[in-house]
């Protein structure tokens, strides 16, 4: 049964700016639900049906039973999934760092789907440091959320100021541009960074200087780009296992 | 100004029922119109703002002058962009040809944004045909002409019963399983069909017995799956331009 108190409250953590006073996100389902409790993330409460409950029986944090109706009441799926549980945002977690690794940096991605997919495809290809401009859409917005299928807990996001970050010079920075190299030719890639652009600007400044290595996916039709998420995919993909 | 009876029609054409009835679907803003009034899809009737038919003075077809009011009315979107047009669905087209070219074949997606986005990814590789389950998602449904960005004038979608479907022998048809070909290393292919399972059950029977190639996107972090659409970039890309 739920309080007034904690039906506003958990509605109040669907707005960012509750958020982050909080530092609290939501994550919905019992897939998600399963992750957090094996995860390191710190969970505040969970709220599920009784069914959800039965099949968890021994859980350790505080839970509250509710209502299908309930539920109704504080989803934000179509469909809503048993369980939705409210866990501790991750803490800092020190820099990013660059020599040794793939990154991915995120110029000014809006959509809260295409976010959620790019975190689960880097998750895939093994890479867990995405740094974001600060004027990409919220890591925890429960869209952004519910769209990583888990992968937000294992990989971690900074958001920066794009205009003050310096790169080494030795830091490959690849970006996908009209004029590239064929990202089917470049091979495998340790280390880089690699850039991708805002859905309908793509690359802007101060980034786009900064980019050593374009790639290009070649066009052979109509289609006048791919979607960011699915180009994120195609050419992750090509600089972890190219060459092979 | 619209008529009572005009806003009824046009909303009905957001249900499956009445497109398929009359045989129409609704496309929006002027990127989606402009490359209708450029194709060979007939037109019906365009509802829009003075804004648009202003840069737009030279329009043979129907056309009403409508409030932003009115189009907040009749629009599918959330921010609703100028010019809404109804048009004809295409008529049949014959039958699509497997020999000689790559066919995309989807078994059963369920997502309209996964759908759009495949039709884009598609033409952006140059295939055109796509073979659908009867039980994906229409391609006239609003979300999907809306996310293919103008790809769904130039990519052919059958609807099939998979159960009665008959390949040649000769047809290689490839298939992402657990198991397969690291897709990185197929190379190039000008001949054949992929099928693209549905979201969460994969490629089911009796598409599932008839895979000859079996290809593997290689995982190497820690999710789950990748979305249905960008597992189709990944493939689509790989057998269009791998090896290279």
């Amino acid at each position: 049964m739920l309080t007034k108190n904690e039906l506003k409250y958990i509605q109040s953590l669907y707005h960012k700016k509750h958020r982050d006073e909080e530092q609290l996100f939501v994550a919905e389902g019992p897939k998600l639900a399963e992750e957090l409790i094996n995860s390191e993330f710190v969970i505040k409460h969970i709220y599920a049906l009784d069914t959800w409950i039965q099949k968890n029986p021994a859980i350790k944090v505080p839970l509250t039973e509710i209502s299908e109706i309930e539920l109704g009441r504080i989803t934000n799926l179509q469909t809503p999934n048993e369980v939705v549980v409210i866990a501790e945002q991750a803490k800092t977690f020190g820099e990013p760092e660059l020599p040794g690794h793939l990154t991915i940096m995120l110029d000014g991605i809006q959509d809260p789907g295409n976010m959620g997919t790019i975190i689960r495809i880097a998750d895939w290809f093994g890479i867990n440091q995405i740094i974001c401009s600060n004027d990409c859409v919220e890591m925890y917005n429960p869209k952004v959320v519910q769209s990583t299928m888990g992968s937000i807990l294992r990989v971690k996001c900074w958001y920066k100021d794009f205009e003050s970050l310096e790169f080494k010079n030795s830091t490959p920075v690849f970006g996908a541009l009209l004029n590239g190299k064929n990202i089917y030719a470049v091979g495998k890639v340790k280390e880089g960074v690699l850039v991708i652009g805002n859905e309908s600007k793509g690359i802007r400044e101060p980034m786009l200087s900064k980019i050593t290595h374009p790639v290009t996916i070649p066009k052979l039709g109509g289609a006048e780009s791919l979607n960011a998420a699915v180009a994120t995919g195609i050419i992750v993909g090509c600089l972890v296992n190219g060459g092979e």
